[in-house]
């Protein structure tokens, strides 16, 4: 039996694959504290389990394709807190940002049209998009200036008449990177010289440090008609579990395009939905204790980065990511390494290799990203197991 | 801006675009019996809620891409109750039976490769293999003989190299057929000739009537390796809005291409997991009690049938919808009808006209899917509503 060529050809996904030497070297009795994942650690508010323990209709039915309407409410006066103007007859619900991602993909692209994304990225952007049938054209950014986007005519170059939109994740999973007002105006002029959709991903807008002020791609005018926007609660209130996150637009006949696809998969689960629609109460008091928490563990990750002989890294500025460039050929390697060779006081470490986050073969082959979700005192001791793990492994 | 054909040509529900005609039946003050959709009456298990109430993790984390363990062992011991061989291997835990669908089309066909399925058919069939570029191939079956699938030439003739899979629902939406022990034994020898998949769609399964034994494709011998099967909680334990279902095959190979699909997407609504994997513990009286009910629906709507001049159908034997052949030239000119001129002291129904069911251009435009879903009552008053309703539309 023959299966498509599209799932075959799917990678796994590379974040997971290394489990099985995490696993084994915790039956080993090793701890490992897991880098690899942006799963924070944060308590989801009590209001979500308030909500969900109040649910009381006898019959869990079908939500609407749209969204329940408290919901789209709570997301409306989210993003106007955020100065973003998107009512809720601009909004649908989605199950997550993944969702959002793939049906914004699905209603600008035909099989075998490009979209534009700056590499390094999420990896599973890969993933949607070869089940859409969508080229992926990647940007090429680099550790050395931040991940940085190139100059206008390095960009430009790529765009033919089949690329229908440039995909931004901003702040950056998997670099940290936060675009400034300058970036964002060039996206800006590029999409509106060459007719291109802009797709903001900006599921971490939360997560920008050291005072920066994040820009959305929904501040800017002339380009309303042309920018589609994802947002989740996932990674802002630690509720990476309820699937909950949403896709505007302010065009609207692009709306109703989008509509039909969320009509084809009938609705979003109602009790998280309702679990989310309450997150509106969580105090803003909220969101800056988490703000700090992030940013203090963001120091603790990047100073120990510096202070590593031979690794490259500019001081990211927003989401919990990092990607690091170490004096290593393969990090692969290392990293199998660091499970299955190496500890610190019978502790080690899990990293993601960045490799698979480039869409250009061979970028990235000595690049790891650090996910920093784990609490200071684990952080500080992770950073130090790399450092000296670094050392050795390069001694061998 | 353009947006991609392939959402441009997508149709928006059917089902939901005669909602504005039934919305300005009440605002005049009239009662719409809603015949339209499938949306159980019946209360969500007591079980399900208990077992939300009960969730106790601080973070709403990640699910696995594969379920929670208990959820599929709750599957597990469902399918073995119906003496169905799947263990939790097997099964991929997805956002309802819609995403489970889609994750079977694209694992098997790539893009313009083509799918046999009998028509009429779920409509969000067509939406799912249209978004993935893949072909719907009708095999017509009429009302005049319930549905009954075609003789084998009739079915392979349309076979081509590019055909991939047959896929049945199963008992049917839309038509309430529950196919026959040679029936499936017919797909099964094709399949089997034409190196297939099948891909059998069983989420009505509890829902056959008159004592008949519904067959599965699993029950079948020989065609482990090509056979997936979808399924679903929404229908049988009146739980649509938890989105939760699964998909399951022992072709170990096609599990894990499956699996990449899934971890593309991360994972289902972790809180609705948990209630799902609590309706283990529903009573199998429960189950009993409701195909009770919906037999005596069935009786209700279908004797109704018989007594309207000019109406056929045969008895449908499972599912809740039935599909009738009205004496009316335009199934869906009659529906608008009976919602903007027509009432029986201040009450009408809402009837899906059957056309978008059909693959083929011109078919069952005098036809229309009643959803069984309302209590005898009701069903008795929008049985004598329709009747009189075609009596009047007919001498206008």
């Amino acid at each position: 039996m023959q299966f498509s060529k599209r799932v075959t050809n799917m990678q796994a996904s590379p974040i997971r694959k290394l489990i099985p030497y995490a696993d084994e070297a915790k039956s080993k009795g090793i701890k490992v504290y897991p880098l690899n994942i942006g799963q924070p650690d944060i308590k989801t508010p009590k209001e979500y389990y308030e909500a969900i323990a109040n649910f009381d209709e006898d019959v869990l039915s079908y939500a609407n394709s749209h969204g329940r309407t408290e919901l789209l409410e709570t997301f409306e006066k989210y993003f106007a807190k955020h100065n973003i103007n998107f009512t809720k007859d601009d909004i649908i619900v989605t199950n997550g940002g993944s969702e959002a991602l793939l049906f914004a993909a699905i209603a600008v692209c035909d099989y075998g049209d490009d979209i534009l994304v700056p590499e390094p990225f999420y990896t599973n952007y890969n993933s949607f998009f070869q089940i859409a049938g969508i080229n992926v054209v990647s940007i090429t950014t680099y550790a050395e200036t931040g991940f940085s986007l190139p100059d206008k005519s390095e960009i430009v170059k790529v765009i033919t008449p089949r690329t229908k939109a440039i995909l931004l994740s901003n702040p950056g999973n998997p670099t940290g990177k936060v675009y400034t007002k300058e970036e964002i105006e060039l996206v800006k002029d590029i999409a509106i010289e060459n007719d291109l959709f802009i797709i903001s991903d900006e599921v971490y807008k939360e997560f920008t440090y050291d005072g920066l002020v994040f820009t959305s791609f929904a501040h800017l005018k002339d380009i309303e008609d042309r920018l589609i926007i994802i947002d989740s609660i996932s990674k802002r209130y630690s509720a990476c579990g309820a699937r909950i996150g949403c896709i505007a637009t302010k065009n609207n006949s692009l709306f109703a395009n989008l509509m039909k696809l969320a009509q084809s998969r009938l609705s979003v689960a109602t009790i998280e939905q309702i679990g989310a629609a309450s997150l509106v109460n969580v105090s803003d008091e909220y969101m800056k204790e988490i703000n700090k928490e992030y940013s203090a563990r963001r120091d603790v990750v990047f100073n120990a980065l510096q202070e590593m002989d031979g690794v490259i890294c500019k001081k990211p500025l927003g989401a919990f990511y990092v990607i690091a460039k170490l004096p290593v050929e393969n990090a692969e390697d290392f990293v199998i390494w660091l499970l299955k060779e190496f500890n610190v006081d019978n502790e080690t470490v899990l990293l993601t290799p960045a490799e698979n986050f480039y869409g250009t073969k061979g970028l990235g082959r000595d690049e790891i990203r650090i996910s920093y979700c784990l609490n200071i005192d684990s952080l500080k001791k992770a950073m130090n197991i790399l450092k000296e793990g670094l050392i050795k492994y390069n001694k061998r």
